[in-house]
């Protein structure tokens, strides 16, 4: 535990990837402020999910911001027209569909302009190479120019008060991340994966999502306590 | 003008700037679509002036999204509790109270999400770093990190389609977007300008941009027909 204490924002979404990284903040000795929005995704059982994650870790502050990003369309997972992939419909080398359109750059500007004003020096989001490999959004050096922007884009940067965009789930697998999200006390029955969560947070145990979900628990060699439909 | 037409996303403030910019893309060829926010700015005045100015440049479609920028705080743009500054009163060296905590990072990265589900070719932005040296965000270098990333973070990107990031005021004084805008027909009366314009626009004729402006009709030998309160 680092005993200096600085502030990051977190970009929090209710799911396994970023409860694991709220705790990963935590234990590197930051203040953590959680960040949630409600984009218009189809599931909003997800962000009851950030709420109860963002309590139990005991986090400064939590926001949870509405973002319009529904007005665009050209997602499944915000636009009713189309279709959410079933277990293995689409071709591994595309861009899945349920890609939203700049999310993560649209989440991480806000962040960025939260973290200005905190003048925190981290912004973490649980992005991953090894599972989301088509999302062009997850990519390490799609963050390395993100951080380079951020720095040119604010007061800090100016100054030379360097904030860092933190990705430590860059390089795990599934299972590495349960793994030591359990090792750091995470209740994953708290998390929802799922694209097409029901009210209570039950998982469909079809999407691409709660696929990556189940393999990960067989590949940590962790019981699996996701409530499925 | 030319003949091959493609789209482009223009953000439009509703000021004299971004009014200029409109009407260049438009000169350029391109489908214009037109993005404004509504992101707690003290004067709601200048969105008005946005649909009217969008409308008379006969563009595609015009979006208004809601942006609670103001729940970050820290600028006096959105913050009632920052004193709004008069002519004169801050140091030129620094960054102006008046600037929000990664606006343009934010506003870019919206037009990015919109622009890759219309497959746009452009963004336009009225940045300029002759009259806004004090905002980190209206830099050269920040508008070339920002398409670095922004062809990184896409589809479009990962399949080699260029998005350009447009700033053709970058180099301008305000006499000079003036010269331009008048050449191109704009009706400048249309725009708003002041931070805290009133209910019909009426302008302050005290705040740092009352004064550019003033400063840029006189530049441009050009009668300045704003109506100040």
């Amino acid at each position: 535990m680092n005993s200096i204490k600085t502030k990051a924002v977190i970009l929090l979404s209710g799911g396994l990837d970023s409860a694991t990284v709220l705790e990963m903040a935590k234990e590197q000795g930051y203040d953590c402020y959680a960040l949630s929005f409600d984009y218009g995704q189809r599931s909003l059982v997800e962000l009851d999910a950030a709420r109860a994650l963002a309590s139990a870790a005991g986090v400064v502050e939590h926001k949870v911001l509405r973002m319009p990003l529904e007005d665009f369309g050209g997602s499944a997972l915000t636009d009713d027209s189309i279709a959410m992939p079933e277990d293995g419909e689409q071709d591994e080398s595309e861009v899945p569909v349920t890609y939203v359109p700049a999310r993560n750059t649209v989440f991480l500007s806000l962040a960025l302009g939260w973290a200005e004003v905190l003048e925190a020096s981290a912004i973490f989001i649980g992005v991953n190479s090894v599972d989301y490999s088509g999302y062009p959004d997850c990519r390490p050096e799609y963050i390395e120019a993100f951080e380079k922007m951020a720095n040119l884009a604010t007061r800090a940067g100016i100054e030379g008060n360097k904030l860092t965009i933190a990705t430590p789930l860059m390089t795990l697998t599934k299972g590495e991340i349960i793994q030591r999200g359990i090792a750091l006390g995470i209740d994953y029955k708290k998390t929802v994966s799922c694209y097409q969560a029901d009210a209570r947070g039950y998982a469909c145990n079809h999407c691409d999502s709660c696929k990556l979900r189940k393999e990960g628990f067989v590949q940590a060699g962790i019981e699996d306590q996701t409530h499925y439909f």
